[in-house]
């Protein structure tokens, strides 16, 4: 039997992403190896030192049990559990305006799984476009290395009817509606490129 | 030697917000006993049960050592360690508008400690403000029971002069330039009533 975990893969500790500098890409900018996670840290990290927008990314949900305190040193959390989050992974302001997203990425080459959204985040996202919010989705198809921005209220309608007929976007669909994001080298995912032409 | 972390505060798990009826108040809706995140978690969940705003507070910044993966049952992170948060706890969208704040609560009676604010969430209110975004603070002065809110703005030259005068600001400059919060029973603090006369 395999374990699931909320975000659906095993932990693995952040890179530190204080100097971009020395991370080598090849001449095609492939992110091969490069996390998407990491690939949007790079760029939010960029758009804050190029004073473009304020996005970050939340900290990783915890249910903590046990704390140790041992004397003159840090606080130790002994026995936490990661819990599902209740909203998407990344927010900020970009123009005044709220902006707030999910990235997934799948190893899939026809299609994009539904069950990488949670109903709670697809929830999160109906309540901020119900308050004029800017609200998507990165999705990568990882071994194309190709990076789509896809706007929420094109996910409902897939989403909302996944019960009855479908499990997964197929990757045709998301080229359409959705846009497919010219990779870089810095920032490497330049979403708001695409964000600008909306607002 | 005392330890201080992060927070400056010790841990202690949420209580369950899923129901707040159960929670008794008494009649003068006096706070006694609720920490000022409790409160404003409160106020939170009913902006969005009434689908005024959706703000949420960001989980607690941990630095994640170790994770052990048992058979059949969830992961456990077994070492973890609290880190500064880089923003301020609470964010989200209101009519559209990006709203950011931070809340804090002292014991002093005249004055309230600067301290309580790391540099790095300073620079983050500037960075907010600088992109249209409404930063503000809230403070509770807990003897009292009052909580004041506090645009970023205001505080900013309280924060940067603090080196060369200042280690706290006077509970009677709050009073001038703060605004004080009615506080109530649903929702206890209602902050966006303040942010209505400015938007």
């Amino acid at each position: 039997m395999s374990v699931r975990y909320p975000n659906g893969k095993k932990f693995s500790p952040n890179r530190s992403f204080s100097t971009t500098n020395n991370v080598k890409k090849d001449e095609r900018f492939s992110n091969r190896g490069m996390t998407l996670e990491e690939d949007i840290n790079e760029t939010n990290e960029y758009y804050r030192a190029h004073n473009i927008a304020v996005i970050h990314k939340k900290p990783t949900p915890l249910q903590i049990v046990n704390v140790h305190y041992p004397k003159r040193s840090a606080a130790v959390v002994t026995e936490a559990y990661f819990k599902k989050p209740s909203t998407t992974d990344y927010n900020g302001v970009y123009k005044g305006r709220y902006i707030d997203f999910e990235a997934k990425e799948t190893k899939n080459k026809t299609s994009f799984p539904l069950k990488n959204f949670h109903d709670h985040q697809i929830n999160h996202m109906k309540q901020v476009l119900a308050h004029d919010g800017i609200s998507f989705t990165l999705l990568r198809f990882t071994l194309f290395d190709e990076v789509f921005l896809v706007f929420a209220k094109d996910l409902f309608s897939y989403v909302d009817n996944q019960d009855k007929k479908r499990k997964s976007i197929p990757k045709k669909d998301i080229e359409q509606f959705g846009t497919l994001i010219t990779l870089g080298l810095h920032p490497r995912i330049d979403y708001l490129k695409i964000i600008d032409k909306m607002i």
